[in-house]
């Protein structure tokens, strides 16, 4: 409302944050800004120790505190090696975990792959996996990407990659979410759910 | 995932932002967290700044630098004396701004009274309201609270306050909202569109 400020900065750094519109970074920023309870400064501080603790797991990618790289995940002796999940970002690894559905190890790309970027860092961690699976002792890779453009693109480089390793790779089933109806499916959706039918 | 870390701390706090509920809040911290691009560093910076340099208007209590308080909307000489909204929170003030459809003076309380905190920073807010009122120079108070049990007693406080003052107490309407539909209203939503209908 006062023109160029650091509030302004703000409302712009929190709307690139995923899930975060224009308005509830607005909403978020002044907010924060006029608490008076010390807020801001808690944030800051722990802003700047979340800086200094957290990497990501050399192995999977998901985050975790620098003493403890690979993360709990990757060195739990109770989950099954033999399964990799390969997801998008390092959150989606928090919410596969939530829903406590799957006992293998992940390996996240830290994005997808987009045509016009290019993305480098992605082609990378593509190699490391490949790789991983050269190395042995994992019987399938299960893509658990995200369902659009680029990151069907993604899964199907991935694919190709891991063509003629000894894997078996699977990917996340289509279909109608539990909770909702046939009305809020789109074309594309109802055909997988139509195609991949399963036994009542 | 990995435990008490700053990568939960950072969860629980932003989790207290308005409109973010537990997951977005996990999701948004570990993308912060694992960006790769000084996101995290400039967050911190402009939490610093935003820390220094903004403050509540003296006024309307609307985030503003601290070299302009009064802010901006209280001494813009083209809106409107005599009227002065009353929002729960500064970011209120936003919503009604990019709406533009308000052309006075604003005042934001900082909260609502809750019988059992007993807000005393809020109940100090209704009395320099009570006392800009006396004043005198302006002829409508429009209460823009919102719609719950604290705000509506919140509200009534007000109204009891300026009862014996020479000024109109109005309050926003209730009715269906724009785009949606009677499924959607709640009866006494409901029950107010009927009893306040318009003509067509």
């Amino acid at each position: 409302m006062n023109g160029a400020d650091s509030l302004e900065s703000l409302k712009t750094l929190l709307a690139k944050l995923p899930g975060v519109g224009r308005r509830s970074a607005a909403r978020m920023a002044v907010h924060a800004a006029s608490r008076r309870d010390g807020y801001l400064r808690q944030l800051i501080t722990v802003l700047e120790q979340v800086e200094r603790e957290m990497v990501a797991c050399s192995q999977c990618g998901a985050m975790t505190t620098v003493d403890r790289t690979p993360c709990r995940l990757c060195i739990d002796p109770r989950r099954d090696d033999r399964m990799v999940c390969v997801v998008e970002d390092p959150e989606d690894i928090e919410i596969m975990e939530r829903a406590g559905v799957y006992r293998g190890r992940y390996f996240a790309l830290g994005g997808k792959l987009a045509p016009t970027r290019g993305d480098q860092a992605v082609l990378a961690r593509v190699q490391q996996l490949t790789a991983r699976i050269r190395a042995g002792g994992v019987d399938e890779v299960l893509l658990a990407l995200n369902s659009d453009v680029e990151s069907d693109a993604t899964a199907h480089y991935i694919a190709e990659q891991l063509g003629g390793l000894a894997v078996r790779v699977s990917r996340l089933a289509r279909g109608i979410p539990a909770g909702s109806g046939l009305a809020y499916a789109d074309p594309v959706t109802l055909e997988a759910a139509v195609r991949h039918r399963t036994a009542y």
